[in-house]
């Protein structure tokens, strides 16, 4: 069930990032310049998961919500999460060429076309979400939650702290990095289901718990990839985090005591959920798939 | 009148903006990483006139608006104006090393750290309009019409359409790419005013038509400032847009004819208010003042 829901997600997100990019929502603008919004396109439409509306779109759903509202949110965090990539791939930022076994943006494209793709992408994202069918002071609290889940004490902060390598490396500093750079997203996901889907505050702090041990696991998982995976599945070059000096717990603790925490925050994950029954199964799925992946 | 007025409004904007990057009032944030944190400051508190605050303060208060959520509108504006000057100035765009009489904020901090402070001003300022006390539906209405100004259909697609220079330099491709670029922005302030102060339509029409022509008369006089100013007046590099081919409307027409045309249109900009009495003043000489300024 939980591969069939993550396809559907997938295909549904992608149906509203077209839309969103072809300008047919947004009439009055002057224009799109058609290289930038085909960087745009290469960038978010690519291949991937997306993990991320996908947890907008199940999270939603333990609510009994779904619709176009939901999928547009979903597919707002993937350009955040496509622009977030782009700009991280930067010769200035990670140096990367590859991506998705796709050269990356600034490759295919160029430098400055990436960097206004980047932008364009962070700011559609933001028209897109306050542009919902839903009540405006959902559409408020969706727009701040993913401004602070996206910003300086999110994810953008935790990659200054990732190329920041002068702190000691120790856990507790590199999970706060983590928690921003990779985790606050992550979070954002399960919290905007919730929102959309008006949570209650019980069932809400549960689905914070779970998004947050969510969001750690995926980024023990992806440095174990690094670590000891094949650039081939990755799709990426893998073994660049110890090559650049970076951070990992997976560095810090090794490959066997990070696959023994990663075991353990999954299973933290899934906790959190044990107040939902059944329909809370494709969340559960979901964690046990975010850690056994290979790409 | 006026230069008291713009000065007040450039430190009312400044303490907002001071309060924003603080983090005071997202006590729920995990952290500010301090680096980015003061490249974020260093970029959107220097020296400069905030006249795009000083358009959605002033117009604000047409209709006897005024308050916080004002300036912190204001403030939101100069964080996107800010942010697109630093992305503007790397190497990979424009690559320029001053800016404002200053270093820019990659030759003062480093490249990875301004594409991060970028990020982070542009994600800011809509984390700050979606929060001000007003009502819901006000602050959806300010998201989406910054979003739309700020994004690929306003000031990045114009930056975009301004970096291709494979196109034939046409006076309607300029103007359209200008009204993008620049006039986007400069729009956005006067729209937030009328937005925040409740405008009826046919004051609203008449702004709209105010902002248009104003962003139009900036662009002709900060095109003039690089054919004919001084450097050191302006505070950045002169006579750049000549050097890269880039298309201006000065280029096109020569220096004379854009003078002309900057009187033209800043006279339209002053003719559409002409249905407000003394208290548009200070938005008249707003357009006389862009029209004469040397940096």
């Amino acid at each position: 069930m939980f591969e069939t829901r993550l396809r559907q997600a997938a295909d549904a997100t992608d149906t509203a990032l077209d839309r969103l990019l072809s300008g047919e929502t947004r009439p009055a603008e002057i224009a799109r310049p058609p290289r930038l919004l085909d960087a745009m396109r290469y960038a978010a439409l690519g291949p991937g998961k997306r993990i991320r509306p996908f947890l907008v779109i199940e999270t939603a759903r333990l609510f009994g919500h779904a619709g176009d509202a939901v999928v547009t949110v979903a597919a707002a965090l993937e350009c955040i999460h496509a622009y977030s990539l782009v700009h991280d791939d930067l010769p200035a930022m990670d140096d990367d060429d590859m991506r998705r076994g796709r050269p990356t943006v600034h490759i295919r494209y160029d430098e400055a076309t990436a960097i206004l793709a980047g932008d364009a992408l962070l700011t559609l994202a933001f028209d897109a979400v306050a542009g919902i069918d839903a009540p405006a002071e959902t559409r408020v609290a969706l727009v701040m939650a993913l401004a602070q889940a996206a910003g300086i004490g999110g994810m953008a902060g935790g990659q200054a702290l990732d190329l920041d390598a002068s702190e000691a490396p120790e856990i507790a500093a590199v999970e706060t990095m983590q928690a921003m750079k990779t985790g606050a997203l992550i979070l954002f996901g399960v919290r905007a289901g919730a929102l959309l889907g008006n949570a209650p505050a019980g069932p809400g702090a549960r689905l914070d718990t779970f998004g947050r041990r969510l969001g750690l696991a995926f980024q023990i998982a992806d440095d174990l990839i690094d670590a000891t995976g094949n650039a081939a599945i990755a799709g990426k070059a893998t073994a660049k985090d110890a090559e650049r000096g970076k951070r990992t717990l997976v560095g810090l603790l090794g490959v066997a005591a990070a696959r023994a925490r990663l075991a353990a925050t999954v299973e933290e994950a899934i906790a959190a959920l044990d107040i939902f029954g059944a329909e809370a199964d494709v969340l559960r799925d979901a964690a046990r798939f975010i850690a056994a992946r290979e790409a």
